[in-house]
């Protein structure tokens, strides 16, 4: 690796694991470890988890680090550093993580909440590289979001902008985690989308889907929905063409408010490839106002693996 | 009046009248006229008009002018100037009225669509003098808006962002003149509340309205649903805070992509007044997300007539 090269420390903090690694300007990552994430014993334990990782992983490191990138999950102001009610991390009230961490390390932190940072990993590492503006879509358990425009994340009055996922295309829908109803998530997010096709397979007993899971419907995945649609299965076929449908509602409202024609979507979801982006890209277009139309495009994420590694360590790029 | 003041000229442009007025860096309405657009004769008769009563208005008068702001309905190009088919202005399929009028004047001329204008107007004469942020809303036959971050006009891509008429609140709604599917407009916009109210009075026949309109459903108007509400008119009441649901929906949603926590209403239908704004208040705490929740506020607009006057003439102060 050339000399030149800046390199930084990102760190994807989740309630699973706390992935860190070191990666190159170029977005290429040198070193990388996983740990499973001692939740339970409160933020304490997990930053004594976060400053062990990173210590390990500087160890018999010679090259020059230029700050660390923390992606986490709950309402983090970037500003102060905090991370405020974690879901999945329980204790955290409000934990000025990067303050914490510039005091051991000496070095600057850039704390960012997981959305925003999946954004700028795509700016600075994936599809987002030649693009002035974007918005990211990432399709999970929830669906997350986060907006580029003119190259930089706009985050709104409180670092909290970019919520897509809470966006409502029936006023009248579902009941969503959030209190509010007929939310994209409760459309695209995983279980919601299991409990969705579960119940309409009931009525499609033709369907390969049911080979698949040896017609057990607890064992119904989106995987296995995209390996039936690939097998030719007619009703996967519709169930994810269907998908399009609601996502496609969703971006076009967003399009609307925002004038910003490109959306890229990443997460386990997109994983339903050209199937869902062909129909989510169809039905954007149809419904977008008409001058916006022609501009609309939807592009796959780039970062699939360490996604949440190198999205972090471009916090520090982005900002230096 | 103190010599210190500035001036610009505000030029609203609209396909039933031209209102031009000058007006002062504190927004006051110096000198004003009202015109009959010609729209038929096409853009050479209507830009005529708008020469001749500029000219009108500067005549004996020593103001030191600052520019010219024009609201135009349409899309409009600020950069370039440009106005391309205004709805209700036949022939105009794209114009450079800012670089005409500059040739003709000598002065600077800013063009702006009248849904961006009005956000303008408001951030500078009207409720946003204070605000670093805030969506304006515009309730009208269509819905319109434009955004307000950190003391500027958000654009987005094109100069089209602000767009939240066309935002659904129903994937599966009525079919909205854009193409689309219950976007905010088609439960908001004025023809469509009366069609809407219309129905629904049917099996209302106790209502006070069926006296005020003397039994004629073709007389009814906003101003007749807020008439009898105010004269204690339950299903008038009702009628007016079922608005509240909508647009609630919809600002909800806005807030949550845009983290941004007040909105300004203007236009004939915030006319409902305290019944409606209340309501869509109450509705968009319900649904936006936690955190927002307490920063929600929504405004009535400050300027009412001469809005469009105002507003057009605070692109010269808010360029300037």
């Amino acid at each position: 690796m050339p000399k030149s090269d800046k390199y930084a420390i990102g760190v994807d903090l989740g309630g699973t694991n706390i992935k860190i690694g070191i990666v190159s300007e170029k977005g290429t990552i040198i070193k990388k470890n996983s740990l499973d994430t001692l939740a339970s014993g409160g933020p304490e334990s997990v930053i004594s988890q976060i400053k062990k990782g990173v210590k390990g992983i500087l160890q018999k490191n010679k090259l020059k680090i230029q700050g660390i990138g923390i992606g986490a999950p709950g309402v983090v102001s970037t500003k102060k550093g905090t991370v405020e009610n974690p879901p999945n991390l329980p204790g955290w009230e409000k934990v000025n993580l990067g303050k914490i961490l510039e005091k051991e390390f000496k070095i600057n932190v850039h704390v960012e909440n997981d959305a925003n940072v999946a954004a700028i990993g795509e700016m600075i590492f994936g599809a987002g590289k030649k693009l002035d503006s974007f918005i990211m879509i990432t399709l999970g358990t929830g669906v997350g979001g986060g907006i580029i425009f003119n190259r930089k994340l706009f985050r709104g009055e409180t670092g909290a902008a970019g919520e897509i996922g809470h966006m409502s295309i029936d006023y009248n829908g579902l009941k969503c985690n959030c209190g509010s109803y007929g939310c994209i998530e409760t459309y695209m997010g995983n279980n919601y989308i299991i409990k969705r096709v579960a119940g309409e397979l009931e009525s499609h007993k033709d369907s390969k889907i049911w080979e698949l899971i040896n017609n057990d419907l607890n064992k119904l995945t989106p995987l296995i929905i995209h390996q039936a649609a690939s097998l030719g299965d007619e009703f996967s076929v519709q169930a994810i063409k269907d998908l399009g449908v609601y996502l496609g509602a969703a971006l076009a409202s967003t399009a609307n408010v925002l004038d910003v024609g490109t959306f890229i979507i990443g997460g386990g979801v997109a994983g339903f490839g050209d199937l869902l982006l062909d129909s989510v890209c169809e039905k954007t277009k149809e419904r977008v106002l008409k001058p916006l139309s022609k501009r609309i495009k939807i592009l796959p994420a780039k970062l699939k693996n360490d996604a949440g590694i190198k999205g972090a360590s471009a916090l520090v790029f982005y900002k230096s």
